[in-house]
């Protein structure tokens, strides 16, 4: 996993849990009906506005949010010079080999393409659809994040109503006030928690994600490009570096 | 109907209905006054936000929501990978007879204009106006279950504002302020309900109908002119595979 | 006026008032000086947030908005083909009378520009410039009414501080309090009434003409390029039925 | 001042004081230290969202939204299609008088460079950058107000709340309360008017006014470049009163 | 650092902690485990959303807000005028000792890859690629802040419903309520201060600074490309003051 998301969670859920310890103790705060209303209640709301096979792969995402596929991008520049000064060396053709045991999926399709003799405009057509309509469906995967906090603040709202009334048809017994009005805001508070621990910020992450796999993607495709264009691999590096942060650029031909 | 849809709706109103049948009963939630000014209102308002032809749609749309007309897309891809296939081998005017019984009004009115001879242009010209248009229409449906949301929201808040001052009006009988004022909050409860279950995820999943649908008619669009421009099978099914999720392709050339 | 603002408006006011009668009568809800905060107030903020003669147009615009004027547009389509005949078998000066007795000033003006000669790009450049201009307008008219909503909404809530904040420094009355806080929550539900009955869906309607006036005058300005340029009439209907829903497209060749 | 400004202002303002006289009189909604946490703390927030150098024209931008520069559009265009009418008898040098003595000082900078004999494409892309940039600190301009609004509302409930602690830790003498928590919500209340009364309405009219002189430059600009161009001025003449409402549209030629 | 974010901060904590002071002293507003629920919590959910590299910035980012780097602008587009004026008298290989000794690093590069006789098309891509990213990463720390508002303001009100709750479950003791509520209510005004005093503020002054440098190397860009096309200095001169405000233009040619 993440470390940043090990720490986030940890540090949240354990300062939460210990405030609720120090008051009146966890139990007082756990109400499995109220659990029930806002998980169940958002997640059916959730199958309503997004679609089945979308939300199949609930827990994959979220896992990809917090346990990423990491690409080396320096590595991949690296790696993408290389091929470059080889081809204009050896030929094109001779990147079959590299193409074949590429691990990286949209870099072994854009080369494969390239070494069967596709035209430049094809290759570029074909990755250019992909890149997008994969980032169509990540963007889809964020927003089941993103409306998931709304839809479980509102049933967290939904639900502490539904207590609320029950709580003003009964009030007979002053003494159950209290404790009824605190049951009945739970709800809200678990609403709160998992639009703010678990919705925002993994919609959130999961667009930083996305965005993130773009960039690597936009260095294969212009890498591509500029193989079968059979550019100058130092121009190709010096054009490569340009999308890093400073810090980060590190040149082969120093 | 769809699956989700189905599982999505039981789940919340189960869950909302167990909720309050383990309270004060369900009859104590049902006020139907309170119900008129919420759903009657906020339809009042939609009728005044939306076009009186618009409004006639709202069960149509809301059926189409929840029970979607579909497309299996590998096969519309492998449908015209086969008459790109015929078009080079017999000629384009082979294709008449397919395009006659051809089932997607889309697909069926590009196909006839290429048999017929138009100029590429004119055909995705017209097919570009009748996509957009048509997803225009869409969007316009999405907005009217968006601003329900929102509409439902604002009278149940109207409609609790109205019992309270009737009830701040009455407060010589101690014991008749938790009654009315829970009668109060049950328009707020409504609204939130309406907005949540209905609005926001209905308006959620429509505009995901329609960009499932923009996708398919961008798949048929390419694969039309492809056909007339007489591309090669194996490059048209590459670039209509990319449009897919990795784990859906299939090629028939393998 | 429009059918479905009148069933809207009288459905609305209609359960709102009935609900209000049902409790404490309709006068309760009544108070003068309440009405001219929120109503007054909003239209000061408007008046500084908005130039004098847009403000002016404010009653004209929510006429616009309940009582529009229509256009027919298969009808249109119909004229712009019989024109596209007439220009094709008589030559486009033939289109003079025609254009003269032209009932809509968008074509009126696009076709007088055909048959006095002028070049094609700047009868686009022209009618473009229109139609930018037009809508611009328009949706500046329908921002009045969408911040009327924010701002009728704020006013409510500062009437209702205001009436707290004198209820609060008068607590040695207890019977007083309940009347006092029911007259303070007035402003608040004034500013959420016309918000949501008045601001928002006037505001939403508004740009819905827009839309639809800017789809008219797309029409007509393909039509008329079409004309000029000596286009095939079937091909230019072909292209005007696009831009229709496929319930609504009725050839005249067939 | 522009007079819809002063007829708004003094609209809100009377309405908001009458009641509060008419209540318990002006004097107990004023606490100078609830003044001072909400406007000094908004300002102090605005000193960190801005930089300095646009913070010192707060006051002058505040007299631009309610006294604005007039230009009046149809002698605008009256005025260009005479330079036009000028240039092309007399040639375009014959327009260096009246270039000197232009006081719209975009007009003028235009004018020189024609005169001075620039490429068309040097002239537009210098006027085109001066557009673009003086836009964009109008937009920062109005910005700085739209933040105003947010800023001062939050400034308003935290001392709400740093005055509801105090209340709340003091409650050993009843009749404090009410009057405690009176001057508690004088913060919120505050905030709600700056934000409304100024803030929002404010940033409104700025970009108003700003979208009022990129037409204005617009109009310009293309007038410029036709004069430049040497063409027929009916034909420009059409063209800028194309941009005009059609009821302000009038010609010269007729 | 910068004087305005010394005034601002210096403002609102002076105001909002004298208030403090006045009413129940500034002790009463402190509580540990509310700061620790609110920072931490806000905090422990940046985590979540952002990537761990992103967040290790965090004091960076916040000191480049409030203490920027400052370019001064005329200056910079002098030196390109005389970088201009020297690169047509001596030629452009002339420029390579200013390009080695310049300090701004954009500059730097795209002189130097002019020096080296790169292709324009070469120098204006990787410049632009440098822009964009550069500004990407910049966008995204802003949006670090921004998050921050709203997750710190989330936790504030999850912390005053913990503190509820309690409070609901412990009201034998009367005296006790007011406190408990007191103490409750902090986090919801620590989560205010954090959100309205760093986050909100902090986030717009580093959007702003952003669109500075792309301007100052918007500017670079321009005046790179036409000292390599050879363009007349005046003529750059002229272009380069366009994107200075009317009263900061100051020639060097006058």
């Amino acid at each position: 996993m993440d470390l940043g998301s090990v720490i986030g969670l940890v540090l949240i859920l354990g300062l939460l849990f210990g405030a609720m310890a120090m008051g009146v103790g966890i139990g007082a705060y756990i109400d499995i009906p109220s659990v029930l209303i806002v998980i169940g209640g958002s997640i059916g709301a959730l199958l309503v506005a997004f679609k089945m096979e979308q939300m199949k792969n609930f827990v994959k995402i979220f896992m990809i949010a917090i346990k990423p596929p990491q690409e080396n991008v320096p590595e991949l520049i690296k790696k993408l010079v290389e091929y470059s000064t080889q081809a204009r060396r050896d030929g094109i053709l001779s990147l079959e080999a590299a193409a074949n045991n590429e691990e990286n999926d949209f870099l072994k399709k854009g080369l494969s393409m390239a070494v069967d003799g596709n035209e430049p405009d094809t290759i570029r057509e074909l990755l250019e659809i992909e890149m997008e309509q994969t980032s169509e469906r990540h963007k889809a995967n964020a927003a089941i994040f993103d409306q998931w906090a709304g839809l479980a603040g509102a049933m967290g709202m939904i639900g502490t109503l539904i207590g609320l009334v029950a709580m003003l048809l009964n009030m007979s017994d002053p003494s159950a006030i209290g404790p009824s009005m605190a049951v009945a805001l739970l709800t809200t508070m678990y609403g709160a928690m998992i639009g703010n621990i678990f919705g925002t910020p993994i919609a959130n992450i999961l667009n930083i994600r996305d965005a993130d796999e773009n960039l690597v993607k936009t260095i294969i495709l212009e890498g591509i490009m500029s193989i079968q264009a059979g550019d100058n691999p130092r121009t190709l590096e010096a054009k490569l570096l340009s999308f890093l942060p400073p810090n980060e650029r590190v040149s082969q031909f120093e």
